[in-house]
């Protein structure tokens, strides 16, 4: 089946290079209007979308993420935000206290799950108008840092940043775990030996992958890129700015 | 600025009513397809999608997620995961210890974004065949009960489910908050009146919206639906499930 969205859901794949053009505020509206129309859990909206384009905050958040050059080279820079502090302003207005509710983990898990589903909506917004994008997890590195450049207030933490912006060049398509190893029916696969299998032919894809596209240089199992990436956690001082910002109390 | 990819993201509205028709296994396929082509963090692909059609487990998911007949009656049900579980064998494959890693905070909100940025590629996959969708939260209701029915092993937790299939009637587009509310420039809004006005605004709207669809019979504002909503915390017993699937433990 085929159709503009599908072939344009299809045909994704992260840019890291743009040219230095600005989005224009037209594109910008066009983008944040898609974000709102997304799904949200009991209306509740529950994420706010910083645009950054002073140079100096671009290339301070570029620093903060680990020197990615695209989070201070591309058309424009977003951070989503996942955002109860509204929530609790309209609890304010409403004189009811919702600071419990507010502090939940299931109500961090709805803020993170809204805020989510409207950057992706940005992100087809902006891919099917010609432009590229990068999601920068980078952000939560220095979460800290990056929610005192913002300004953000108490009940709002800095999600990921979505660079946009006109690709200066083409990248290739990542090919994707096996359908069937994502996609399970009634209940999850219990086959243990059939998952395994299917993660090593997903390894040799990968690997040819790399080998081909890196003229043999790189030919690394995704199950070794894994392994290889989790043997450190990272980003450990999210729990306590979590709590301290109001999240995840209870 | 219009085309089709935005035209359909522009257009969506929450279906609860859907015909008896079930997908085809090529409308299946073509779902989750697309939900795989979602960005993802560090290429972790951290989820499964669990299609379900037999009839006792969709009732038995639709009592759970507080009597949605929607739930049972669709075309087709999809419970989203977030799911470290693949990981984990990742790490065992390769001899390398991953628990610390998965057990972060860090990595529960990497997976709960993967599942989502997947979860709304299928929704607009999904309606741009001109089938509608429902994201359904409640599953986090009785969410082990939800587990232990689809046997999801360590690391995987059902995050919400997503119920498609051929709408019976159409719904209104609900008005989302005013764009100035929700897209800030270089930092967070930092005028609380201003941000109080445009909240007041906005409620003005939704009292309107309400009124004129109900005939006069609902008028609430959204601060008073977010603070009903808000006063009792619920969903309590999520941070101690998540703790015991291994989720957010550091």
């Amino acid at each position: 089946m085929s159709n503009e969205v599908i072939d344009t859901i299809l045909n994704h794949r992260s840019i890291r290079k743009f040219k230095d053009v600005a989005l224009t505020e037209k594109q910008i509206e066009t983008i944040v209007s898609s974000a709102q129309m997304a799904s949200t859990s009991s209306y509740i909206q529950a994420y706010t979308i910083i645009g950054v384009k002073n140079k100096e905050t671009k290339a301070r958040l570029a620093e903060l993420a680990g020197n990615q050059s695209y989070v201070e080279k591309n058309g424009h820079f977003f951070v989503f935000c996942a955002d109860l502090h509204r929530h609790e302003i309209a609890g304010q207005m409403e004189k009811v206290d919702v600071g419990p509710s507010l502090e939940s983990t299931e109500k961090f898990m709805v803020a993170i799950v809204d805020t989510t589903l409207a950057a992706q909506n940005a992100t087809l917004a902006a891919e099917s108008m010609g432009l590229g994008i990068c999601y920068i997890g980078g952000i939560r590195n220095e979460i800290e840092e990056v929610s005192n450049l913002l300004k953000l207030p108490e009940y709002v933490i800095p999600l990921f940043g979505l660079a946009v912006g006109h690709p200066d060049g083409d990248t290739e398509k990542k090919p994707r775990l096996p359908m069937a190893n994502v996609y399970h029916e009634e209940v999850y696969e219990q086959d243990n030996a059939k998952f395994v299998e299917q993660l090593q032919n997903y390894n040799e894809t990968i690997s040819n992958y790399y080998n081909r596209r890196t003229g043999g240089k790189r030919t690394d199992r995704w199950t070794e890129q894994m392994a290889n990436m989790l043997k450190t956690p990272r980003r450990m001082q999210i729990n306590e700015f979590l709590k301290k910002k109001g999240f995840m109390r209870s």
